[in-house]
């Protein structure tokens, strides 16, 4: 359906020539995510300044038309497909790093700014900004944001909600407004901020950003640890959590996924029961003590070898195994069922197990890997044909209910958008939801902004 | 006013005899809070379960009655008087730990645990919960939530906000709910959790909290430099945050107040320009390079003494200029206006020198000092009589102008509650005051809980 020529003549006054685009060419580029669904939008629109997406929600609502953020769209959950037709807007040209502080430990930045970008930047600083999704490279802290998206090091440096003090945005009501402050604490009145935060676009779209940094370590080691099953890996993961040094990066990957990595990415890869990746980090002097200490956590019943990394060349080998699993899941399956689900992390083993069982029961190949030291693990599910996918379905519903049932929630990081939304209701009760639906008309009271997500 | 007989009658049917107060007296005793604001509740209650809250909730809501929650009215900011009247909720009896669960890093508490008892409890477990006001063997869980309550540790270790990971409340509407997660990450819908922290019992009454824990380090060594003057000790706090060892306390001192705590405390009290008082933790085997780094900070222009403590005697010897400072300011004014701004730390500068100014322009005695390293400054204005007492009311308008001035806050970690509440338009923009409205409204429709706090 066009856009009424009203609409598209507000559009025009905010945006120049090539910042608007209704070429279907162009549509269609903005029409899916990294979830391969798809929806084609009426129009996409390239913002670059505060006072346009002002401009645009506004002129969206006065119309009623949905309006979507969209960062780079490598979201795995459909949070970016406009189901519903409407506005893209896409932040791409909206990146400029704003300011870098260090005596603060803070940056500015847009929406658009890359994550990889910003640590880039940041790296004569000496500073970082924690989350570390495995997508770094080509993801936006816009997306990052608005998802709550992380990574391996968020068992020690915690996630966006940790690591953010302040936002810019425009809410559904078109009001642009400021949230949070410039300072690493405050109680003045209600943390918006963290609102925002894994709101996925819902209630406002971000235009700035004020980040937490964190001071870069000097130097990390790896250590990689097998064990003769899930269980006894599992176990370890709670030891080493339950001992004051936390690693910043704690991997797990089990027997499924290292046959998988092995076959695909060759002998550096071991084959055992479960495998265990594990980074501690920290200044020189301190560095050998704390990996001691993990090390000692790391041994127990059921490991077979550890072995630390003593140069850059035998980490790069010791990754090597977590580095084939993507590519070795696409050739099995290029439509898998990727969740990403998190229990507390001494119900790991449970967890593990109860996926070996329902995997059996499904007659579903599944591998696990993740980040457990958060006991955050994904789940893949990587059926071969037609009807592989139907029984896959099945099991994901099965594997949610399992992981309620162990304390767990749907999502550590990926978040809901489309495709986890019907099993809200599994994991948060009615009256929770309620509130949220009262959030959403608070910020955005014709529901404009990314309809269809999130919320059941 | 008295309450409505049919509402005493609901009361009744919730609340077993003695626990449940029209007496004066008790009334009296619940009217006032550390604010020395007061005002007579029409009823007191001491719900010990869940229930009774949603009870109490809908009952005060279907009559339109203010309900106010109180942990144990240690709040400087007049946040628990009850001005509008109605039932006070103490929540001193619901004061149950009920599961500290070392392997998963967490605590489930009920709101009236005293912050002193948890710490206590945890010890032996080898955790903490970070968040450390000084009054914590006397507040309550409940209010450190309610108010994102901090203390010296909150620059390592961070706030509530960032120590919570769920929580059990019942809304204005009377509904009772759970958000958060039982897992140290999520990303399953809006962060109700961190809204309600900071909220001030004027969203939902928090009934059990899940905390994060901290494992406890194993040492901590104190450090104390003073300096020539304000601006020197200042530097040296942005120098000590630039650096990668973050110390878990970096309190600030200023002239006025060393001079204050020495004529109090007596000779063991330097006389110096301003004091940084310092901690550092880590294992034994980190400690000594950590206290390295940090002190090779503080060192720097302005630098008079550097004093590291060699044991525990030391410790408290060095500590003893911060301990007789409250007590001291006391004898000068019973009345003292005590405000906790905050800035980035790098304008520390500009904040100690521009309130040494307004100290002389309205002829008020002022001291400062506070948690440096999250730039978090109490301002203490110490009027002796009524004259001094208008003067120091018109300076407080021009140190919160300062402070915004200088991309700052009106508050670190006491709050907003009735006495901040006519400055929040000069912190935060009309936009961003509507949207809290709006989610004011969202939990609680009728605008029973905690009226006339914190929105203005
Ligand atoms: C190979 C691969 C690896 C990945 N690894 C990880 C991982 O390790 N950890 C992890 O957490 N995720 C991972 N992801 C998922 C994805 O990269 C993250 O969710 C990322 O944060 C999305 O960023 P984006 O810029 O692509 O956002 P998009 O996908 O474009 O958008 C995501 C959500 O953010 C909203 N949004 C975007 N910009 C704004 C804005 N300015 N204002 C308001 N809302 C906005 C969108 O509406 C949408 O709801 C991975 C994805 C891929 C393809
Ligand atoms: C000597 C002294 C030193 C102090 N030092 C510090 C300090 O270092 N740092 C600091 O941050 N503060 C400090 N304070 C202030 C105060 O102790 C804190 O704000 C504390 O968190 C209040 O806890 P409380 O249990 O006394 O809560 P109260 O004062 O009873 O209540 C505070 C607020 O919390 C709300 N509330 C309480 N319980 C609930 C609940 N269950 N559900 C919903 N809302 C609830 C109340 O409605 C109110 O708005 C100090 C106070 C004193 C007297």
């Amino acid at each position: 359906m066009p856009l009424a020529p009203a609409l598209l003549n507000l559009l025009h006054e905010t945006f120049p020539v090539g910042a608007l685009s209704i070429a279907e060419a162009e549509r269609l580029a903005y029409a899916y995510d990294n979830s391969r669904l798809n929806a084609l939008p009426d129009a996409v629109v390239f913002p670059t300044e505060h006072a346009q997406v002002e401009a645009l929600v506004r002129a969206c609502r006065a119309h009623g038309v949905p309006l979507v953020a969209r960062g780079r769209g490598s979201n795995t959950t459909g949070a970016t497909v406009p189901v519903q037709g409407g506005v893209v807007a896409s932040f791409e040209r909206m990146n400029r790093i704003l300011r870098i502080d260090p005596d603060n430990r803070l940056a500015v930045v847009e929406p658009g700014v890359l994550n990889g970008d910003l640590q880039q930047a940041l790296l004569p600083f000496g500073f970082f900004w924690p989350p570390d999704p495995t997508s770094a490279p080509w993801c936006s802290i816009g997306g990052n944001l608005a998802c709550n998206s992380a990574g391996p090091r968020t068992v020690k440096y915690g996630s966006p909600r940790e690591n953010t003090l302040g936002l810019r945005a425009v809410a559904g009501n078109g009001e642009g407004f400021r949230c949070g402050t410039y300072t690493s604490k405050g109680a003045t009145g209600y943390d918006l901020t963290r609102l925002l935060i894994g709101s996925e676009g819902t209630l406002a779209l971000i235009t700035e950003a004020t980040l937490k940094l964190t001071p870069k370590p000097s130097a990390v080691r790896t250590l990689r640890a097998t064990y003769r099953d899930v269980g006894s890996a599992a176990r370890a993961v709670a030891r080493i959590m339950a001992q004051p040094v936390t690693p910043c990066a704690l991997e797990f990957i089990d027997d499924v996924a290292l046959k998988l990595a092995h076959d695909h990415g060759g002998d550096s890869v071991p084959l055992a029961g479960a495998m265990l990746m594990i980074e501690v980090d920290g200044e020189p002097a301190t560095l050998d003590s704390a990996v001691d200490a993990v090390a000692a956590a790391a041994r127990g019943d059921g490991l077979e070898e550890l072995r630390v990394a003593q140069s850059a060349e035998e980490t790069r080998a010791l990754w090597a195994a977590r580095k084939a699993l993507s590519p070795a899941q696409r050739t099995i399956s290029p439509n898998k069922i990727n969740e990403d689900v998190v229990v507390p992390v001494s119900h790991l083993p449970a967890l593990v197990d109860g996926i070996k069982q329902l995997s059996a029961k499904h007659d579903v190949l599944i591998v696990t890997f993740g980040h457990a030291g958060n006991g955050n693990l994904h789940v893949n599910l990587l059926p071969r044909d037609d009807a592989e996918r139907a029984r896959a379905h099945a099991c994901l519903a099965d594997v949610f209910a399992l992981v309620i049932s162990l304390e767990g929630t749907l999502s550590g990081e990926h978040g809901i958008g489309m495709v986890k939304r019907a099993f809200m209701p599994l994991a948060l009760e009615a009256s929770t939801l309620a509130l949220m639906r009262n959030i959403k008309t608070a910020f955005d009271p014709d529901g404009i902004l990314n309809p269809g997500k999130l919320l059941p």
